[in-house]
């Protein structure tokens, strides 16, 4: 019994997820679908590849991940289903699966689009029937022709030495106002100060409770990267913060 | 194992949806639900129908499909199961199933309201039993007795004529901000000019690759029906407009 | 097969409701996994009380709920598994149980913290583990030690009488603005007269159906308490009235 998961850009208003599960279950009548998520914002590939990044790695190994945040669609972009890491994963090559190409082993095809696909909805005209003959045990390679080249990958902003500093970014903010940045814990030793916005925030602390209620705080977050938080409260409202902006490590 | 989809107004912050899946699940433990969505507009028929009408022909065969806009929901409209084109659907009998009364062999039977029934919550106590028992292979026509006239359909508006034009109208904005319409394919040939407040959007594209990033473009969606988009971007807030807002196709 | 919910207020955009998901079907793969929800708001542990306290008894028994409302992760809060009335709760000891606690034999543990826990999330790397153990066959007793002393509920603030009146107040308010109160139907007799925010609302009512389109009515809701809504629209936008406020019954 094949387990699909599903990250896209849908939103939960209209039909679009319930076509691609239709499709899925119609041709894969066994498998399990579980969402990761479909608030991703239109066309937000970043938001996706840090969402695919953090999620996949807690699946069973051989589940499937159907992600499509898909800017692009209706254009020469490809669309690929590939494996790496014991999982497999279906989706457009725009950077989406960046996290999973890191480290390297991976086997990839390009898809061909059916006949008759919309041209606006390869989600459910092509992406949902691979990953479907995916669940039913058709191997990778009977998809598509290898790819030629190398998949897209994102840019990312690495964190920068500044005299006797280590400057990072903030890369995604989560429902609770928590922002998560790029530094991670090897970047920061014990007696680092955390700086945002002009705060000094101590040094990184292990949770919640080292500080009072209210109060702001820097740890390393469930995802291996460092984190700043308020304590019963939201980081992103109390600073003003978001996506780009900056937090400082002072090593001295 | 029967697959059941549930589509609702009843919101995502609240008990509901659970409530009704747990009756499902206690009377019918083997059945697989899929959401197709419950984030439609409290109360808005219309909106259920055309996210009916798109998502159920995308199902397997024999799936249930549930569905429960109910504004209605402790007065005399009637409850109902009909089983149309191989699927079964349960639900008010207050337009939300005319996608699917359009072509023609129905069998429906009313559903009587079951002892002890919140007079206000038919999706849990009268429904979520329904789908139940055709979940266990109650055969439909056990479930109540036929249904004595013609369910109700909503009232379409069709488009018309105006001299060397056909106008039609805005049926649906999805989360992307694209504009969904009630012209088809049929009637627009390839010599046609789209206009939409005022602007010529030229003939009919494929898909977005056929414009540049911020364009916009008419084209034939996803659900059949020509759509209004901008490439990258929402034609609602574009252009702002909304269901009902007219579109024209200019036939010489 | 074992049948785990999940409740939470993880929100809808983050990847943390599917890694919960993934460290179960992981550990589980059997599970069958139903969400009860995920937009609690942050910390509302009362919000989450009242949810879980109306959708737990509508699922089969044996059923595992995993509900995480959880503002002190990260503090000495403890972590707990609990059977009650046949049912299987996992959380944290705040009050988010309070609705289950009310009758008696319950059996409860306390949940060590694994190694390699993240200190601020316990909903993956604790809670996940032990739901998934309890739907592999784990006895409740074989998770952690009995909990000494008794857990944490919510103190809830009674009608109480005024005169000839008594007067309540609002619980909850859902997505149709209806206003749910701590009223029960055994504290209303049929001739008292509803009144809220100043207005006179008559008897309670059967149904929607007994007042006009746009009428105000009381009448006792799906869950058992009395609600005061309108038909067809938002009595918490009418009235402007939302949790905390009051309503009144009079007697005589």
């Amino acid at each position: 019994m094949a387990l699909v998961t599903l990250l896209t850009d849908f939103g939960m208003t209209d039909s679009y997820v319930a076509e691609v599960k239709g499709v899925i279950l119609s041709l894969a009548p066994a498998t399990t679908l579980v969402d990761v998520g479909h608030l991703v914002a239109p066309g937000d590939i970043r938001s996706g590849a840090y969402l695919l990044g953090r999620s996949w790695r807690r699946f069973p190994e051989h589940t499937i991940h159907l992600a499509v945040v898909d800017p692009d669609v209706g254009t020469g972009r490809a669309a690929m289903a590939l494996r790496a890491q014991g999982h497999t994963f279906v989706g457009p090559d725009n950077g989406l699966f960046s996290a999973v190409l890191h480290d390297a082993e991976v086997e990839i095809v390009t898809l061909p689009v059916p006949d008759g696909a919309s041209p606006t909805f390869h989600g459910r005209d092509l992406f949902a029937p691979a990953a479907a003959a995916l669940a039913n045990g058709t191997p990778l390679l009977a998809l598509g022709a290898p790819l030629v080249g190398v998949p897209h990958r994102l840019a990312y902003t690495e964190p920068r030495y500044e005299g006797k500093s280590i400057v990072g970014e903030i890369i995604y903010v989560d429902r609770f106002g928590t922002l998560v940045t790029n530094l991670t814990p090897g970047l920061v030793p014990p007696y680092a100060s955390i700086e945002v916005d002009g705060l000094d925030l101590g040094p990184l602390r292990h949770t919640f409770g080292d500080v009072p209620t209210g109060g702001l705080l820097a740890y390393v977050g469930s995802g291996g990267e460092v984190e700043v938080a308020v304590r019963g409260g939201s980081a992103a409202r109390r600073l003003g913060l978001g996506v780009g902006g900056r937090i400082r490590a002072r090593l001295g």
